[in-house]
């Protein structure tokens, strides 16, 4: 199966990134808006409970996590994927490699750049016209995130939530 | 917010409902195919801590659940909803008579017809046409579900899940 790892931020942020995904964002009906903190990995059915044992402890070793959006960016010139960014900090750049550690999945593909996608698979000119409007958005939105969620992919592209994992002990 | 308790089945059998709810589903889209325990009910964000921690008390009390599916049906004259039907057990149904017992929501509505949801919305003459088909497919399917999750609403009408519950102690 395949699995991915993200946190949904507070349902606040998700109505508002959900306001753009819905025209911009063609995976908008497959999984809400999201952090993808590790990509899509595949896995047996059997592996799942050493994998799910392991993410419970990697979260339990953090405590809530703040999560600071300033602006809206773009991932061009490499693909025109427009997102909220999600200010770096040392911890969540830290869950980020735990999450790699000692799980399949293999290395990260490129640098981690926290954020939550707003519109993708757009077409150059679509890019530039819509980023150019969503570039002057005065966003500044600050909340914290307590949890993760481990998910697996039905066949049709849309994910389904197996498990839930707190960050720091309960 | 808008909260829901539902349990989701297997991937394989999420996948066989979505192979119809594609075609005769609106809330195809909504939500991954699940089993409903508890109906959408209102609570504000400050309760939530005291829910979850009741729902973990509850899941903590019941063992694994065996499902089994053994034909399709339909709640008309009620609705023209066309559905998996759940053979009822007495773990589901005071699985289901709990999440009803010192949480928001009130009483259930309805006798509790453990299902999964694969058409609903139809015309009469669609129902009629479709439940025609669907009724002669002969399903027969038997699965253990370990858990279950709480999900909130978006205001798009889609759901996030908030929390998953484990039924047994771990």
């Amino acid at each position: 199966m395949k699995y991915g790892i993200v946190m949904f931020p507070s349902k606040k942020l998700q109505d508002l990134a959900n306001s753009y995904r819905k025209r911009y964002d063609p995976h908008y009906a497959l999984v809400p808006p999201h952090i993808t903190l590790k990509h899509v990995f595949e896995s047996s059915d059997d592996e799942m409970n050493n994998i799910s044992e392991r993410l419970k402890n990697v979260a339990e070793k953090y405590k809530p996590i703040k999560l600071h959006i300033s602006k809206v960016s773009s991932f061009q010139p490499v693909n025109n994927t427009i997102y909220f960014k999600i200010e770096s900090t040392p911890e969540l750049e830290q869950l980020h490699l735990d999450l790699y550690k000692d799980l399949p999945g293999g290395e990260p593909e490129y640098a981690f750049v926290p954020h939550v996608t707003i519109g993708q698979k757009l077409s150059n000119d679509e890019h530039s016209d819509i980023y150019g409007q969503l570039r002057l958005l005065g966003i500044n939105h600050e909340e914290v995130v307590d949890r993760f969620h481990l998910l697996y992919q039905l066949e049709n592209g849309s994910w389904t939530v197996y498990e839930t994992y707190h960050l720091g002990k309960e």
